[in-house]
This record gives structure tokens, C-alpha cells and sequence, in this order.
């Protein structure tokens, strides 16, 4: 048996519903998408739950489940896969959040929760409350793109189950995080001390007071979101046997790729919204093939055009992917396996993700030939009807990795 | 309601993928099948994931789970199928193992694995060895065809987890079993003392002694692998009040049957390769049905053709099993239930097992009509998206015998 590479393109959110202004059709069923039906027609081919039937499941819970973690047992929030996408240290127990740097006037009311959008001066300011000790817990603060950041909380008796401090909307005052069960007192109480004092030393920081004085908002508090505890995850090599690489742009899908062992391959053009590199992602995912067995492409724009509600934008972005995955299927090599699936459906009648199943291709040189077109009407006659926590095995059987259970 | 008696087909391996070879088509979908074709549209058809999707069944994991005893409980190893498969008494907690007659030199060392593919004689050898007890084990040896044979260990504190003796290849020194879990010690010691012994006495046997006298190799030591242990397993008829009967040629799948109570029907034809006698098989399974409520059949060939990775001889395999199905259908009473599927798939191209779905068929004279060809592409658009463990269940309904659960 000859062992295969594969590579598995998760397209965000592409999976749609019928559309009025489609004809009633979904944006990947009216798009022309010559080159995925071309691969469609030599694949075995359905649909794929990413969670379960009816479940609305988030980019990062439907990555993990594909991915074979069950997020039932490891997602507590996704603190700790952002702060694993901004490169910041994680160990299974720290509780990890979200944040933005925003402005709020000296009653703590928000001004602005993205500090005028700053794009400079992050780096200082979180270096400013980096390594904060209050009692026995540490904090850790990394700045992101923009005005967004993480935090992580390493110490003995620490909960993910607080609530944010972060009111979401302008005009009102900050959060205080509340313990949402008993055992996340301790973490609460602490979390606030630590806001608070980021606004007495931010408040005061150069690049604040340099921004004042050019009439920009400061980036004055820090407010965290989206707690989570970092799990214990199998690391993907020895889970699989297949040394794993990915070509991400968005940081939460980049660190739950982390924090199993699938290497990001970074490269300038991944944006993570619609100008992405689409062509320069395939092309880098087929250079890893060389050195990785098994490659993980996100394209996330599908996703932000049904989050924006978006119909023809989403048939433009897929006829973009349908040309990407043309010049895909000329440069990779023979006898790689290749899985094209959506993470889930975000449709641009609904503006957020849904449960609707999402359609699957599964190719090799030898599957059984029974696609037709890639959208979710016509996979649906095809003999594939999975979950997501399906994919890994099946591609594990394909590759010709699998383990015979019997004789 | 009528109750219906039933009959199981199963292809051994038919499953495929698309092959180069056949206009990349499966060899079951390249083949001229009109008695499978005719029947299918009469049937409810669909796919069959063996035991889960991607899992690569053996033939004796997957009949256990298609006759609804769950592999993953009852199966260790193949060593006790195998032993019933040779009408050897099993009881449970027995450890039994598939065995060789072989020919060692005075090194221990591997000269024919097979003992010059002995035929005659072996009954003798085994009646040398068997009923030997080493401190509380007894130790239990039956032939088989040809060099083959099976051990059967009882006592207490044994255990399956002990490697193999048999070094799978020749010009090596033969293999001391290893204890793969602390707990499997005294098996491993025990069992290694027995195949010393095996030696000692085999190679003054006056059988090995006739041989050496004509130039063949003696079967001067047994040598054992595939360790398991006896499992308890529900009775069939207690389980699914029907009388089970079966027509198969294979030793393991017969002693699969043997354990759960489903009588082996022989016959001579029934040889398990190429040549079986697929009419005469039907033609005993039709003359079961008189006496008996369910019988298997199961026909080894297409198995066979995948393993040799010859997808024209599987077609012509698959051709042939379309002519006796054709016979069978002429000579089956009236509103017996047919189901024909296959245990797993063993593509031509691979060679060995895989987790590919197997098409599966099942008849009655009011089963919904929604087949048109039996293959893997025509069938994925049925009804039928099961799983090995569903078919006992869906085989109970249909042949009007399960019990209805609520008012």
C-alpha cells in the first residue's frame, strides 16, 4: 500500500441556504465554479454535519471536531486558541481571554472599544502589563493586529467560567467579571484587579500621552473576553502519524492549529477577509507538502460575506476560490489526497453560522468516482452523510494510514 | 404479520474503488451483474460502513459486528475464531492461537514456515501434542488444512496479550512470545515452554521420520500467532429467536459461526478460493431454509481478486457470483428475505482491507423498490446509509420478527 500525503482546504463558512436574490439557489450553487466541479466529478462526495445535525457550530469548535478533538470535552472558549494564535506560551489549566485595548473616561465608561482603531504602539503597552503578579497569579498580556490582544492567567485555583468584562457597546461602564459557578471566585476577583490596574498604568503610558496629543483616543484599559481554560490536546503527529502544517490567516484558527502541533506556514498574503492570496495560499500549501504529510488550508472570506450578508459578494468570493483551486489541482502532485469542506454554514439570509450540513469532496487518485457539481444540493446525492469528528479517519483510510482492526 | 426467514450474502472484500483498469469504474460496477441489477430494483439499497466510517474491518471483526456482537468487546485476536473454525470446544477465558506446522533446524531457526506445505501426517503430529498440561495449563492442538493448525491454552491467570512465536518469515530463529501486558507473564512463559516441547517431540515423530526417509521437510515444531481469547458470546437463536444456519468456506468465518451457535452447513464444493462452487453453495443455503430460519452465506472470492490486485479477475469473480445469484433467485421460496452486502472493501488498488463503504441490497416482496444497479455508485443513492451493527435490527423488521417498542 503506498502511503499518501493530503491536503484538507476548509472553506469558512461557505455552506449557505436558498437565496431570493439567487433565484433561490445557494451562493455555491449559482457560482460558476468550473474547477471544483471538475475535481467534484472524480471524488466520492456528500454532506458533512460538522458537529451534529442541527448544531451551530463556531470556527473553532468545528476545527477542532474535524480536526478528531471533541470540542465537548476540550473548548471551554476561545481565549486560549487566540492567545495560541498570537504565539503566547499556553500550559493545560491557564485561563486565557480575548481582549481589546480600548478607551474609557475616568468613570470607566467606554468611549471607544477599539482605542480609534490603533494600529501602533500595542506592542509597548502590552509589554507595560506583561508578567503582572496579583497574588499567586501571573498575567501574561500579547498585543494582536489592531487594538486586539490576549491574556492568560497562570496560577493554582484558577476557572474559565467568568463573564466578561467587556460590556460590548460604547456608553456604558466596564463589566465587572462575575464568577458564573463557585470555583471561579478567585479567578473573577483577581481578573477585575488586573483590569483595573491596567487602566492606572496604561492611563500613563508615552504612547498614550503621545496619542493624546496628536487628538487620537488612548488605548487606556485592556478588556478581556472569551474565557477559556487551555486544554490538554494530543499532539496531531503522534495522534496521526502525519506531520501536520497549516496556511491560516485568521489568528484563532492558526492557534488551535498550534496548540495540537500543526505548524503555521506564515506568509504575508494571508489576510484572513476578502483580499487574501488564495493562489499564493495554495502554492505555499503545496511547497509544505514536500517536507509535511498532511496540509490544512483556511480560506475564511466565504465567512465574512455571509456574516455581511452578502449574496453576489459570496458568489464572487467563490468564483475567486474556484480559480484558486484551478491552479491548485495543476501545481500539487499526484496521488495526494485532496478533502475540500466548509467548517460550517454562515448563510447570507442569516448573517452567522448556522447548523445546515456543509458539502464535502474526498479525492484520490482511486476514489469512487460519484460527484457531480461541488455545491450542497448536488453532493447531497453522494454516498458521503458524516460529522465532522468523521473526516480524520476517513482521511486516514484514503491516505492508506489506517491501522486493519481483525484479519 | 408473516413471519419471513432470511438469507445473508455476504461478497467477501467485493467493495472497491475506481480503477484505471476499468475506465475507472469498480470491478462491480464494470461488471455485467444483470441477477444482482434485477434484484436491486426490487430492494432498498444503500451503503454499509462495516463497522464506522473509515474503519478497516477485517473479515472477522466485521461479520461479528454484522451478526451484532460488538467487536470492540468480544474480539482480541483471531486465534479463537479460528480454532472453532477447526470444531475445536472453546470455553471462555481459553486462549487459542493460529498455528503452523513448520521446519526448524536444530538452531530453532526457520527453514519452511510451512513445513513443505504438508498434507498428510498432521493429525498424528497434532494427536502428539494435544491434552499436554505444563504445570495447570493444559494445551489443546487440532490440524487443519494443510500445514495449518490452532492451539487452544486452559487455565487460570492467562491472558491474549503475548506476541507471536512464529517470526513470519524464514531464516530467522523462531520468536519467544513476549508478555505485551504485565498480566500475560505466566502465557507467555508457559506458551514458549510448549513450543520447545512442540520440537522435542515432533521431530521424533515416526511421521517426520517417514518424511525425512522421502526427502520432504519434516513439521518438527508448532509454531503459534494471533493470540485471543475465547470471548462468551450471546447465543444467536436466544438473541434473535431464529435458528441460524451457514454455507461458508472459510475457516474463520465458520468459526465465528460456530461460537455464536450458527450451524456450519459443509460441503465440499465450499472451498473458500476461487474455484468454490457458488451454484452448489445457494443450492445448500436453499435446502437450509427448510430446516432453519436464517442462513449466511459467504463467498470468499472477490476477497481474493483484491488482495492479488487483479480488478479483471475480480469482474470475472463478480460475473460469476451474478450467475448463481441468478440461480438462487430461481430456486428461493417465496417471501424469503435477501440480503446481499459485502464485509468490507479490499480494493484493487491497495490490495489489502480498507474502510470504504460496501453496497448492500435487502429484499423482501414489499421491501420499497428504489434500486437500479448493485454497485458502490448506483446503491449510494438509495435509502440505506448504515452501519454493520444496524443489520440484524433492520433484518429483524423486515422479516416481521422484532418487537414493537411502545403502543
Amino acid at each position: 500500500m503506498q502511503i499518501r500525503k493530503s491536503i484538507l482546504v476548509i472553506l469558512d463558512g461557505a455552506g449557505d441556504r436558498a437565496n431570493e436574490k439567487l433565484a433561490y439557489k445557494t451562493p455555491l450553487e449559482y457560482a460558476s465554479t468550473p474547477n471544483l466541479d471538475s475535481i467534484a466529478k472524480k471524488s466520492m462526495v456528500g454532506l458533512m454535519d460538522p458537529i451534529a445535525p442541527g448544531i451551530r457550530a463556531g470556527s473553532d469548535t468545528s476545527h477542532l471536531n474535524i480536526l478528531g478533538y471533541d470540542p465537548y470535552e476540550v473548548y471551554t472558549g476561545r481565549g486560549p486558541f487566540e492567545a495560541a494564535g498570537l504565539d503566547m506560551d499556553l500550559k493545560p489549566g491557564d485561563i486565557a481571554f480575548r481582549c481589546n485595548f480600548s478607551t474609557v473616561d475616568e468613570n470607566l465608561v467606554v468611549l471607544d472599544r477599539r482605542a480609534g482603531r490603533i494600529k501602533e504602539g500595542t506592542r509597548e503597552l502590552a509589554e507595560a502589563l506583561n508578567r503582572m503578579k496579583i497574588e499567586d497569579v501571573e498575567f501574561f498580556v500579547k498585543e494582536g493586529v489592531e487594538h486586539r490582544a490576549a491574556l492568560v492567567m497562570r496560577g493554582p485555583g484558577l476557572s474559565p467560567f467568568v463573564s466578561d468584562v467587556d460590556p460590548h457597546e460604547k456608553g456604558v461602564k466596564i463589566h465587572e467579571a462575575k464568577p458564573l459557578k463557585e470555583v471561579a471566585q478567585k479567578t473573577a476577583r483577581l481578573l477585575n484587579l488586573f483590569v483595573k490596574k491596567s487602566y492606572e498604568i496604561l492611563k500613563e503610558h508615552p504612547v498614550n500621552k503621545r496619542r493624546e496629543a496628536e487628538g487620537k483616543l488612548p488605548a487606556n484599559i485592556l478588556l478581556p473576553r472569551g474565557a477559556g481554560m487551555a486544554p490538554h490536546l494530543e499532539n496531531f503527529q503522534k495522534k496521526y502519524g502525519m506531520k501536520g502544517a497549516c496556511v491560516v490567516g485568521t489568528p484563532l484558527i492558526r492557534g488551535i492549529c498550534k496548540m495540537v502541533g500543526i505548524e503555521p506556514i506564515d506568509f504575508s498574503g494571508a489576510t484572513g477577509s476578502y483580499d487574501t492570496d488564495m493562489r499564493g495560499k495554495f502554492d505555499h500549501a503545496v511547497k509544505a507538502l514536500r517536507s509535511y504529510d498532511f496540509v490544512l488550508v483556511n480560506i475564511k472570506a466565504p465567512d465574512i460575506a455571509g456574516h455581511d450578508m452578502l449574496p453576489q459578494k459570496k458568489v464572487v468570493v467563490m468564483e475567486k476560490i474556484d480559480d484558486a483551486v484551478g491552479h491548485l489541482l495543476e501545481i500539487i502532485p499526484e496521488d495526494v489526497v485532496v478533502i475540500i469542506t466548509a467548517d460550517h454554514s454562515t448563510p447570507c439570509t442569516v448573517g452567522d453560522h448556522t447548523g445546515d450540513p456543509v458539502p464535502i469532496l474526498i479525492y484520490a487518485a482511486d476514489t469512487r468516482r460519484e460527484g457531480e457539481e461541488f455545491n450542497e444540493i448536488s453532493c447531497a446525492k453522494g454516498s458521503l452523510r458524516i460529522r465532522g469528528k468523521e473526516v480524520m479517519r476517513i482521511l486516514l483510510n484514503i491516505t492508506n494510514r489506517a491501522e486493519k482492526f481483525g484479519a
